[in-house]
């Protein structure tokens, strides 16, 4: 087992990272002295996997659960689950040393740390991030929200765990296209922050893809560990933070315009991280031989790295680019790469670098 | 103007209490360096008295204003009245350095300062208390919310504006009976912290009453600092901050079995605090003769000060009481008092004696 540690002050705690830690939940939690109700919020495809056992090892350390199923799918992450989240939570009688662990991936833990975070002003959390997504993402940094008909993510907050727990087995059912996914963001962590992670997926990917513990286990607590240094600088997202979002501009944009139906956001930011690299090319002096390896890796691991625009849909992507929540007096800005490893944030693009690059698909 | 400091770190503010600070609130805004769009929720009583000139100072100060007008009363917050906020907000465009303005009492602040902290993670806060009781209570300290269903203040957050403006001139059209309702939370602060504050309440209470500005003014600007200083020391309330709920525990239970049609907040808490008292002198020693002063001070103000229950109300406020949010492993605490101006919180209170005092009444 591998611990990452999440400084952050007096809201610090730690991500295990693991095989086999299903099983000592309940012993888990009981070191923090909580009360013994909790709930557990899951999806219909996770909550018969994994539900019953986790109620089981609950229920054994002395607590008394409650299990609450929402819909899978990014169709939960809306207030109206909130509310039904919220008047669960009521009927249980949870306190304010209650907890709430969210059992599945970013969709249920962004949603079950909405409901933890203002549930009684705030009560503890736990997070199981069953997708390979939610552990290297979605599950550290506390950006928890709910989706509105206007935008994903606008409401929410930044509230942090007291644990996660990055279980290996509960990536064994994750359907390969979601795996690959998740890859993305892994891909992500080497480009922004890490070049020698970088080469280790370009030397391990066969391993990565055929879910070897032993080769993934590592490389899922290094995406931890960076992240929380990212967090720990930056919490609040007034700087260093935004470097997270690279090939999110455009990947956020794409997903948008698509209706969230036709890429999952690890496919929408693959296109998008591609796109990122070429404009750095442009700008950033990011040498077209690394954009290669980018591309190449992307193309490696299943993603897609690019998709044809007409003018129409060219249209509402710049429109889409520029409602995203990082706009700031209207103006779009771009995280872009100087070399795989670094990369620099807050960087204005001029519209026909953005076209010229999107001509090219 | 006084000039109240609210000191919590990164998060500290000012509250402003004094005449005429309407007009300067374009010019308070523009100092913190905030978007031009931003948006006023306030309520069908409060928009039509101040909304337009507000709208007016905040425009010639080159802001983008919107305003969000909710039905007055208590049963705006809720849920619905969030989403509908969240829709405005997302329909102009407001963004992370945009800033939603809280004009109106208790109910408007707590709501609009939920939709303030959870859109977009949380923008900037400004509140301008129209009411007696959100001035020296609701305003201060960053409590905010919304009620379920199931009970009150169930849902919410700690989040803190960046600025309090109390204008005396918003007191002027406030109903009698309101008015007085927020002298419950003004004596509160007396006996809780201050026995001086509480002997200027019984030598200036018909100026009070009269809302004569130049005693009014120093006795909010002191209840806001009493607060202040108490939620600095202990801002989400593990310890100390407790004691601001003096009275509250009997007064929620009685809001919550008249179902909140009887009695306004401060009448309920009047009655709560009274007995409150009355459970202090059999428990920690509080002298009958301060009982006496805190009961007739309350009835001085013209507030309730007790009521009768039957059986069956009875074992209503006692459950109501046992599902209270400060609820802890099921048993009920109280804020007692030793002296006026010293209480003592977390106080296990024996089931007969808080059936004694109830049947006095």
């Amino acid at each position: 087992m591998r611990r990452v540690p999440v400084s952050l002050g007096q809201r610090s705690y730690h991500i295990l990272v693991g095989s086999s830690l299903l099983q000592e939940l309940g012993r888990h939690c009981s070191r923090f002295g909580l009360a013994s109700k909790c709930a557990i919020i899951s999806d219909s495809k996770v909550a018969p996997r994994f539900g019953s056992f986790i109620v089981q090892t609950l229920t054994d350390a002395g607590f008394d659960p409650r299990m609450i199923v929402v819909p899978a799918g990014e169709r939960s992450k809306k207030l109206a689950e909130v509310e039904r989240c919220y008047l669960a939570l009521a009927k249980h009688r949870l306190e304010r040393k209650s907890f709430v662990i969210a059992l599945g991936g970013g969709v249920v833990g962004d949603l079950a740390g909405f409901v933890a975070a203002t549930y009684l002003r705030g009560i503890p959390f736990v997070q199981i991030p069953t997708t390979l997504l939610a552990q290297v993402d979605s599950s550290v940094g506390g950006k928890v929200g709910v989706n509105l008909p206007a935008g994903k993510n606008l409401v929410g907050a930044f509230y942090q765990p007291r644990l996660v727990l990055c279980d290996s087995a509960t990536l064994e059912p994750l359907p390969e296209r979601e795996f690959r996914a998740g890859l993305a963001e892994v891909i992500k962590y080497g480009i922004i922050y890490d070049a020698p992670l970088f080469r280790r997926l370009e030397r391990d990917l066969e391993k990565i893809l055929a879910r070897d513990k032993t080769v993934l286990e590592p490389i899922i607590a290094r995406c931890c560990a960076i992240k929380a240094e990212v967090v720990g600088q930056d919490e609040m997202e007034s700087g260093l933070r935004a470097i997270l979002n690279f090939g999110h501009t455009i990947g956020h944009a794409l997903e948008a315009i698509s209706k969230y139906g036709r890429w999952l956001h690890g496919e929408a930011i693959s296109i998008g991280q591609v796109a990122a690299a070429e404009i750095s090319a442009e700008l950033t002096g990011l040498p077209t031989a690394e954009v290669d390896r980018i591309r190449l890796l992307f193309e490696r691991a299943g993603l897609p790295v690019q998709t044809r625009l007409n003018s129409s849909q060219r249209t509402k992507l710049f429109d889409a680019m520029r409602l995203d929540k990082k706009t700031s007096g209207g103006e779009v800005k771009f995280v872009l790469a100087k070399r795989i490893g670094q990369v620099i944030w807050g960087q204005k693009v001029p519209m026909p670098v953005i076209r010229k690059v999107l001509d090219q698909r």
